[in-house]
């Protein structure tokens, strides 16, 4: 007789900007504001489809994409600069709508979660006060991994912190490198539109379900078969 | 014998915003600013998709989705707080790429074109100078049609200090606000990814064509059949 299947608790592996926190437009004008400052022009919007990505891996599509040459201390200069722009914003940060409700009937209904992100841990443990995470929270950042998204590394990391599967998890995202490096981590992909992706961007990247944001997400978590 | 059709030379109606000039984002924090001022709480992203759209229709959906009241004199300072907000951004605030060398290029080769807002006056020919448009450039804001998009009020207005037929018009924008008020003008919509938009959510709204940004349109003016 074969193992007994059970898959009605999976775990939920969740991004930080943009999927519990409305960071996202912050962090663009950050990054635009760090690439000016370098003399480097790149329209808002192109900045916005490379948020979450691993900002070593944005520093190469702007080689590619603009033809620009960017220097091992001009990349270390525009990270540092990015995180100042950030701090200089965090007071407009908000949660997003649901993500403190949704993550305390989580673990009220025993649902094992983590937060993964490709920022780096001095930015992003100052977003996550916003969420006021209970202790023992686990959050996986970029300086805890050998690559950010779309690599798996991060999504993985949380899994295993978790002693889950991933491939009995849940990676919830806003953004389409969220969803790539979930299907690399094997994990199914749950996007939210409260990133300003598109919808049908969000499913072109092999997401499951969409939601709005985290409040829709908790009203319909039995759509994830996650039962109380 | 039928009258002789000649479709060469389309004129060109173009959005502002996001559409020639890289200020989406600005606006969103502008407006998420302003509706902080007077208590309310509304996610950036859904702010996003409302740019573009008349101000007095954002205010109301606003009422519809967050089940808020607004009363006219918020209604009015929203909109006064807004104002003040972009006026505070506009240092951050450039043309788009190619802009100005596509409206150079329409000019050179006698393609009529004119730009159609639902901003303001006052926050829309601040924004405009950037474009160093020449003299006697068509600009239609919201103060001169008796409402903005998506009805095609702003588009026809357009047209018609044009001398042109919306039919044989293109509405250039980066929005489904334009690309329904294109359709309702009975011109043909084409989609610019630069305001923030997908390319997926432009289409579903009916958009003739998709490009990058300006500079991107102007490389392809071949496929809309414009000719030098």
């Amino acid at each position: 007789m074969s193992e007994l299947i059970r898959t009605g608790q999976p775990a939920l592996l969740f991004d930080l900007d943009g999927t519990l926190v409305d960071s996202v437009y912050q962090h663009v004008l950050a990054w635009r504001e760090a690439l000016e400052h370098e003399g480097i022009g790149l329209s808002v919007w192109r900045i916005h489809r490379r948020i979450g990505m691993s900002g070593g891996l944005f520093v190469r599509a702007l080689d590619r994409e603009l033809g620009i040459q960017i220097t091992a201390g001009q990349a270390e200069r525009l990270q540092k600069l990015h995180a100042e722009g950030v701090r200089r914003r965090l007071a407009q940060i908000r949660p997003l709508p649901g993500a403190r409700e949704l993550l305390g009937r989580l673990t009220e209904i025993g649902v094992p979660w983590a937060i993964a992100t490709s920022g780096r841990a001095e930015t992003a443990l100052e977003i996550t006060r916003l969420l006021e995470l209970p202790a023992g929270t686990v959050v996986i950042t970029r300086d805890e991994v050998p690559f950010a998204k779309p690599n798996p590394d991060l999504f993985l990391a949380a899994a295993a912190r978790l002693e889950r599967d991933p491939r009995e998890s849940f990676v919830v995202g806003d953004s389409v490198w969220d969803m790539l490096a979930a299907r690399r981590a094997s994990a199914l992909g749950v996007g939210l539109l409260s990133g300003g992706y598109g919808r049908e961007e969000l499913t072109a990247a092999g997401t499951y379900r969409v939601y709005d944001d985290p409040a829709d997400l908790l009203g319909h978590l039995d759509e994830l078969g996650i039962r109380s």
